[in-house]
């Protein structure tokens, strides 16, 4: 059966965290991801694929500092919808280049994409998502001082001396912006790559226009927020491990497998998932299911086609329908 | 009547010559740009958007050069799409804007996009399209040597010194890619800005896939190539005078106002227009025509309303029809 299926593809997807991310070497791990959805266009099924950005935000954000005297930086906000152009690019000559191969020409199309979020959001108020450069103390204070709208703080160090880096606020996703179109390009037969790195934040200002914001927001939350717009059976969410676990690191480890909605929301509550890392997947696919999804499921890449399926990957389904 | 018309704007839609780049200057043109935009929409007619990229790419150029010991600079075609998020971004979230002050929420969207070219293309045999930063005659001896890719040559200086820079082809349009995705959007009422920068360059290689070309297709040509793919009625390119001009710079200059395309052919011939400024745009606008497109206009984009109802700048419409 002919499924829509928005995929949130890790970090892995792109860059392996050992590599300095040249071109050669991302085109590479792009090749491997978009073999496996290759394989699920060949079932037919529909996809809208999102990814993160970090590592080509980090880049990009050291770059427009180096060159900081002669070219004037662009915001957080614009530098997000240029890693949106970078990635999707890779990902849609990549995966075009495939489906010609299997005479299968799909039309595939990234897009600039922006999400809605909100300045009242409890994250505005003591941001902790590290963006951009290392600073030695010295230079923190200099930059704090030529850029009173930064917030800068010791995080875990690359070295003894840089400790410090810019912190911007992580905010929940609202609402994607570009909805109607995206949903109208599904219907179109296009498959769609939206929402990269999270989506492009967004805030209505006083006049009530939608104006950039500097913050990251999480890409697994802003998936399953796309999910919900382009009315999705599933939502895939893809990442270095086959399934959440629970008592993560001791002998009792266990993943999990098929889970009702209800039972996911226990062992959430029960803490078996952390904060930086399972923690926003399991609950990106909680949401899903309660706005009205099939199933979400979480697994890693060379699992995907199977976990579609039901043989690999923690699956999350809906409550069964009381009154 | 509601028609399909493909807009190219000029470089001073985004960026005039005496800023620096800011953020705040290219939102502040773009939204001198979207008021006209919004306008067109207001009539009914269906938008697709083609810009340039020059001073956005060649300021992110520096910013990668800026950090090339620590970050990986990434080649010509990613920094193209790049630049195609960035400035899409401001397009798409100004337009929104604007079209929601007006209670007319039609959906707005960038997208990645590349345009075919091939490496037989003349042009690559003397390249002269200068991109990124300007050298000094013993910067440029090194960065041959790193970098044998690269073709540096003398150029038009920006001082004394640095007289050096590297240059790319400028390889004429053959087919925009995601041409049917665009068709898709555009049947689907989306406002599509497609084809930034003229399109992310790609050519074939030898296992039949595609791949990115260090090149830069002017934009008004691979415009007229969009126009084309998507059934455009009318092309219209936005520049910063209001017409193509005859005798240009001496006492018998004159505007072109309504021509015939064999008209206009034969002032073309005569050498009427400038090869660097209005001789591509008049090629783009003759080709259009050819193709078999209804009106091709060349004006300021302060008179682009007024030049479609035909009060405005120069015009070049199909010949009778003969047997």
């Amino acid at each position: 059966m002919r499924k829509t299926i928005v995929i949130a593809l890790g970090g892995n997807a792109i860059k392996q965290a050992d590599e300095k991310g040249t071109a050669e070497e991302q085109f590479k791990n792009v090749q491997t991801t978009c073999a496996q959805l290759v394989s699920m266009l060949k079932f037919g099924h529909r996809l809208v694929i999102t990814h993160g950005n970090g590592p080509q935000a980090g880049n990009l954000l050291i770059q427009q500092e180096a060159a900081v005297g002669e070219i004037p930086p662009q915001p957080l906000d614009i530098c997000g919808a240029m890693t949106q152009g970078q990635i999707g690019y890779m990902f849609q000559q990549t995966m075009q280049n495939m489906l010609w191969k299997e005479k299968l020409p799909l039309p595939v199309v990234s897009i600039v994409n922006q999400v809605l979020v909100s300045e009242d959001d409890p994250d505005y108020q003591d941001p902790t998502k590290p963006v951009g450069p290392f600073y030695a103390e010295a230079e923190a204070a200099k930059i704090k001082k030529e850029r009173p709208d930064y917030v800068i703080k010791e995080v875990k160090p690359k070295s003894v001396e840089k400790r410090f880096r810019r912190v911007v606020p992580s905010p929940d996703p609202i609402r994607n912006i570009e909805y109607i179109a995206i949903r109208r390009m599904v219907d179109a037969g296009i498959v769609v790559i939206a929402s990269g790195g999270g989506g492009v934040p967004v805030v209505y200002d006083k006049n009530e226009n939608l104006r950039g914001t500097a913050a990251v927001i999480d890409k697994d939350k802003a998936g399953a927020r796309l999910a919900e717009v382009v009315g999705a059976d599933m939502f895939l969410v893809l990442t270095d491990v086959d399934a959440a676990k629970i008592n993560y690191g001791t002998p009792q480890e266990k993943a999990v497998r098929t889970v009702t909605l209800s039972e996911m929301k226990k062992l959430h509550k029960e803490g078996h998932f952390k904060a930086g890392s399972m923690g926003p997947k399991v609950l990106a696919c909680m949401r899903f299911i309660e706005w009205g999804g099939e199933c979400a499921i979480i697994t890693s890449l060379d699992k995907a086609v199977d976990a579609l399926v039901g043989k690999a990957g923690t699956r999350v389904v809906p409550d069964p329908v009381k009154e």
